[in-house]
Order: C-alpha cells, then sequence, then structure tokens
C-alpha cells in the first residue's frame, strides 16, 4: 500500500510509520517535519501535498492540536484556533483525499478521548475531538459510494506522552503504544468504516 | 425562574415556550422575532443581548443551523458557516451566560440526532452537532465550579418539522413534540449536568 501519513514524525505518527514501513511504502508530511512539507490548515496546501503523492491507497492523519486551558481564559479565538488547527485540518484533508485515493482506499482521522471523558483545561479539544467523530459519522456513507472507507482513532493518553502530560489528566491509565497502533492498523487493513475506534474497546 | 428563550419563535423554541410560560418568565430572542432581537453568531450582539436582559436562571438556545448537502458539494467555506451558525453561536452564547447567571443557573443547547445517526447531506451538522455535544462534555465541570449546569438535548426529526422534512430523514420515526419539550424541563428543572439528552432514551 502506498500511504500517506500526515504528523508521521510525531509522538503517534512515527510509531506507525515504524509498524507500517517493512511492507508499505509509507510517505510522511507535517510542517516542518517528514517527506513533504505542507501545512494541514492551509487548503492550498493540502492541495499541493497531494499533487506531490498522486493517486495512494490511504491517508493517516496523527496532526491536529487545540489550546489547553480553564475555561475562564478560553476566547472565542482559542475555539476556533481548534476548529482550523484540529478539526478543518483534518476534514479537508479528508475531503481532499477523496479526489486522489484508488478504489478500496481508507482514510483514518485522529480525535481522542477528551470528546468523552473531559479534564480540566481541555474543553476546545473535546469540542473538537468530538466534531472530528461526528464528521466522520456524517461523511462515511458518501466515502462508501465513492468506494472509499473512512473512520477516525480516538486515542487516549498514549504512554510515550504520559512523562509529559499525566498530570492533566488524572485518573487516565496510559495506553501502550503498540494498542494505539493496533487501532490504526485496524482501521486501514480490515473493511470497518464510519468507526470512532477507540483504543482497548474496539 | 427568569429564562432567556434564544430561538424561542422557532418550531422547538415556541413549543418550550408555551409549556415554561404559565410558571415561569420567559424571554425570547432571534434575529428577527422575540422579546429581544438578536444574531448569537455575533458576539457582540450576545453580549448586547445578556445585558438587555439582566441576571437570570437559564438559558435555553433553540437555534443554530448548517449547509445541508452531498458531501461532494460541500466547500470548507460550508463547514465553516455550520462552525459560525450552529456551534460557536451556541457555545458563545453559553460562555457569555455565566457572567449572567444566578447561582443554580443551567444553560441548555441544542444539537441533533445526525451527530450520531447520519443521513445524506446531513455531514455539516454531523459534524457541528457532535463539536456541541463535545463542548457540553468538556465544559460542564467548570461551570459546575461555578455552580452552574450545562446540558444539550439532542432531538430527532421532530413531528412538527415531519412534513417538511421526513424525506431527507428515511427511516427516522418523528418525535412528538411533547417528548422534545420533556428533556429541556429535565434539563432545567432537575440536578443533571454534562448530559447530551436524547428523546426517549434518557
Ligand atoms: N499524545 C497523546 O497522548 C494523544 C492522546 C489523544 C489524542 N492525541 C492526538 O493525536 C494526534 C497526534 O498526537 P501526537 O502526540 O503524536 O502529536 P505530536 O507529537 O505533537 O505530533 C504531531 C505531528 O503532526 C505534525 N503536525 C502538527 N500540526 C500540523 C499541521 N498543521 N500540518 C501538518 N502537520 C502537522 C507535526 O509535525 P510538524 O511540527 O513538522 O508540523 C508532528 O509530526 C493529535 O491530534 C493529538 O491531539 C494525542
Ligand atoms: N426541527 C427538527 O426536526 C430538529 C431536529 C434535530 C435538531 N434540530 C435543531 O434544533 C434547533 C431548532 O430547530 P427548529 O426546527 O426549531 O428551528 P427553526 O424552526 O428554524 O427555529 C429556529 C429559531 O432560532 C432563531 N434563530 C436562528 N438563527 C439564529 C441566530 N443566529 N441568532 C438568534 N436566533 C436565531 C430563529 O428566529 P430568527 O429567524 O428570528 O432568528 C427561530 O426562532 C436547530 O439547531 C436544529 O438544528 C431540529
Amino acid at each position: 500500500m502506498k500511504i500517506l501519513l500526515v504528523g508521521g514524525q510525531g509522538t503517534i505518527g512515527k510509531k506507525i510509520k515504524n509498524r507500517l514501513a517493512a511492507e508499505n511504502e509509507v510517505i510522511t508530511a507535517g510542517r516542518n517535519s517528514g517527506d513533504i512539507k505542507a501545512d494541514m490548515t492551509d487548503p492550498k496546501a493540502v492541495e499541493k501535498m497531494f499533487e506531490k503523492v498522486g493517486k495512494l491507497d490511504a491517508v493517516i492523519v496523527t496532526a491536529g492540536s487545540a489550546p489547553a486551558k480553564p475555561l475562564k481564559d478560553i476566547s472565542y479565538d482559542d475555539f476556533m484556533k481548534g476548529v482550523q488547527y484540529k478539526m478543518m485540518g483534518q476534514i479537508h484533508v479528508a475531503m481532499t483525499a477523496t479526489k486522489y485515493l484508488n478504489k478500496g482506499g481508507s482514510v483514518t482521522l485522529t480525535s481522542g478521548i477528551l470528546a468523552e471523558d473531559p479534564i480540566p483545561h481541555g474543553t476546545v479539544l473535546s469540542t473538537v475531538n468530538s466534531a472530528v467523530n461526528g464528521f466522520v459519522i456524517g461523511a462515511y456513507g458518501d466515502f462508501l459510494k465513492l468506494g472509499y472507507r473512512l473512520n477516525v482513532v480516538s486515542p487516549p493518553l498514549v504512554a510515550d506522552s504520559a512523562p509529559a502530560l499525566a498530570r492533566y489528566f488524572p485518573g487516565h491509565t496510559p495506553a501502550p503504544m503498540s494498542h494505539v497502533v493496533d487501532c490504526y492498523i485496524k482501521s486501514l487493513k480490515t473493511l470497518i468504516t464510519g468507526q470512532v475506534i477507540k483504543v482497548g474497546v474496539n
């Protein structure tokens, strides 16, 4: 499979790349890292990224962020940053992918556990993670008509991020990276679609 | 109770107003209808609306829309319209309400069944309805610290909209309006918080 992995040098992305690299052609993208330099929050850069890659079998996105603050400090603009960085960035990559995927192709996005399991400072992420899940639920039928599948992995706090982030996630058990990667592989290699894939649940 | 009902002249809003009017002071708002003229997509207009209302016990929002199109016709801009009209409009009303609510007050927003039960043409609504649900899940803890509750009602296709909309909702059973109104009353008058309230489920 020829796979575009946006965020392929990140904490989660690089572990996915490690798993896939032996048996697949994996092209990584990032703003300042990876095989292709592209900012997914810029629609024109997304178009150019796909033009460079050409026809492909799958797209995985493990990129996107949002401001983390207590509610009293969150502005309208902070929400809009989350919309742009994590929600619309991924949605636009998925929409654009429909012009480049081979038949049977798939798109796998990334949301996160805060969509259902909130933490202090996490409101913008709870909002935009849920939006990404909702996009997949809303759009998978149209992807299916085109011969494509569409899923989203909703990772919990991952083990490799626990040293830096565990204090913001009280009571959250960090997930082993191999379990997280399994979820992306499931989206990629089975025939499921329209799923919000949760580590340890699916 | 003194209640601000944004969208109080709409299909759902007017039935909520009917139920509440005898025993509560209900102030309705809309762009071109209701006691106060205010466009909730305009942050300044939201601030002015609350200044006019003053201290209050509850806010209910039954307003907000998003473009309905097949995925192939949905542009980046269509998503951003949904973000502005249905997602950020409601989020901004909820955030601003925290400056005006009396202790024990509540905010009740409106999402919709497309967050989990998709229809053709519904992708933007699936996305932004999910975002509103995610906001409530993310923010209710901060509301609780302020002494406020925060819920969202996720209505299915409602009976009064069935004549116009049923053909877009194949296989969806329209919900009796009284059941839909019950969900808003539950949010208003019980002590639940952080809930996505579904007609016929909760
Ligand atoms: N880590 C966790 O515990 C955890 C838990 C739940 C959910 N998640 C979600 O999983 C995703 C990945 O997390 P992570 O921890 O692996 O993040 P990370 O270590 O910060 O890596 C993110 C990667 O994405 C790239 N990237 C960021 N913004 C981009 C943009 N606008 N356009 C293109 N590439 C971009 C970065 O490269 P450049 O800097 O070169 O752009 C980097 O390679 C995020 O959406 C995160 O919210 C993570
Ligand atoms: N009807 C259904 O079957 C159904 C099902 C699921 C979910 N929902 C959701 O429930 C909510 C209400 O639906 P509905 O059918 O009652 O809608 P509706 O009949 O169109 O009524 C909407 C009301 O909101 C007001 N409004 C619209 N945009 C506004 C804005 N920007 N600022 C302030 N007020 C605004 C309108 O008054 P003005 O025109 O004067 O502004 C109107 O009173 C919507 O979010 C809808 O998506 C409806």
